[in-house]
């Protein structure tokens, strides 16, 4: 039973958003001002999960969330989905040219670059999460200031919203996942999706092999990427998500692919909610 | 013959030094503030080629960068590798411990994560070059303030490097392409590396497929990534680089490719420098 969850971010932020939704009301959410943080409350012990973003629209993965998920040897037990919208707020009564900073989550300031590309006189600073810097707005009164943040965060930190769903791409969904010290918990039968690493010898025609294996063994592709491996670089690892019927079909393409691949690895197994 | 040359960043930056490397000392090189104003000289005819960083080793792939080629149509003619070493510098006579803001690019910033997790006072700014702060520390003879550059803007705009190499992953190679309007120059017998896009059917087994095609025709696959296609979520596009000895065995690749995808294009044909 899931008591604390850890998330990249205070009150407001779509971390926040998404623990509410995958876990209801009944948890203490625990806010970390970055994902190492996050990971790092769960690997001591002081919480039972982490909520964390993997890939969206516009950056496609999040890299370094992959990193952690994978040096920390965690594994993800779930999935949600959320359409982020980013708006931007400020103090009451102040308007788009009364702001002349922005601080945000770099990864929200990049998906709202076109909006800030015709606002060229307003800086753009990094900060480490998209309510946080609500919350800064409201307990200091800064003038000239402003967040970009979800709807909520605006709510609880009593913000006027100045422009809305900023964001280059309108339907923005985020995949989030759910991570945890041990793999998964749900029974075999429900489990119908997998993410996992492998690496290749370089040689023509490895990749194709595998996959033919994977398609053989009835696992449908929803996700591939080769990466390079961290202190060697142009050497590839290959992550990989699988989606499938039935858990006896993956389980015989997983003892083909352990024996056919390197340093294969797997990070979790869990339901599809796509 | 190229002439003029579009790159991002001032002198000093790192698409400076590799437009030298590449291109030798004959040639002009138009400072561009955006990779987005880069290809906007090149579209316009008043820059011949753009330089353009389109991977490295922490983040993976620059997305934005395939999204600008690819829809403006634009031709990969060539590629070019750099060790990109970050250096933390500063006018004469600061320490680290004077400085309480740092100017860089957003991938800059990322990649020097970890140096910066052991100064958190330190305030990360993005900005939109590298080198263009280290002129700006220099033109305004700015105290307390720190630019994350290479070693060549540290010596044109005379600052100290207070630390040296302060990126996350010390052999940090980054791969930059040189972007035309037109496709390959080169007479076909030296090209030896392409990269392609195309799009397929959620089928099972469909991209294991076209692999065995891209096999039997001895090609080989360098990268391969699914990326979700702009506003249409979850659909995925694939971007695949594949290298081969002989242009025969890629032609006939590419004419059964284009049959069994969809919006199949290639973003470049040129010579492999790895």
């Amino acid at each position: 039973m899931i008591k604390t969850v850890a998330i990249q971010g205070v009150k407001g932020s779509f971390h926040h958003i998404v623990s509410q939704q995958y876990f209801g009301d009944q948890i203490i959410v625990k806010d970390c001002l970055t994902f190492d943080e996050a990971v790092h409350s769960l690997i001591t012990g002081k919480t039972d999960a982490v909520v964390m973003a993997l890939e969206n629209s516009i950056a496609g993965s999040i890299i370094p969330n992959y990193a952690l998920i994978d040096h920390h040897n965690l594994h993800i037990v779930g999935e949600h989905y959320l359409d982020v919208q980013h708006h931007l707020m400020a103090l009451p009564n102040q308007s788009i040219d009364d702001i002349f900073e922005v601080y945000s989550h770099p990864m929200a300031l990049l998906q709202c670059k076109e909006f800030f590309r015709k606002h060229s006189r307003i800086k753009l600073i990094e900060d480490k999460d998209t309510a946080e810097v609500a919350q800064r707005i409201q307990n200091k009164s800064l003038k000239g200031v402003a967040a970009i943040a979800s709807k909520l965060a605006s709510e609880i930190f009593e913000l006027n919203i100045i422009s809305e769903s900023i964001q280059t791409i309108k339907h923005n969904e985020t995949r989030f996942v759910i991570v945890k010290r041990e793999n998964h918990e749900i029974p075999e039968e429900e489990i119908n999706k997998a993410s996992i690493k492998f690496e290749l010898e370089h040689k023509r025609g490895s990749l194709a092999t595998l996959l033919n294996v994977m398609s053989d063994c009835k696992l449908n592709l929803t996700k591939i990427q080769s990466l390079p491996k961290i202190e060697t670089p142009w050497k590839y690892a290959f992550f990989v998500d699988v989606t499938f019927n039935d858990y006896e079909d993956y389980k015989k393409a997983k003892s083909i692919i352990e024996i056919m691949s390197e340093a294969f690895k797997i990070l979790g197994e869990y339901k599809n909610t796509k």
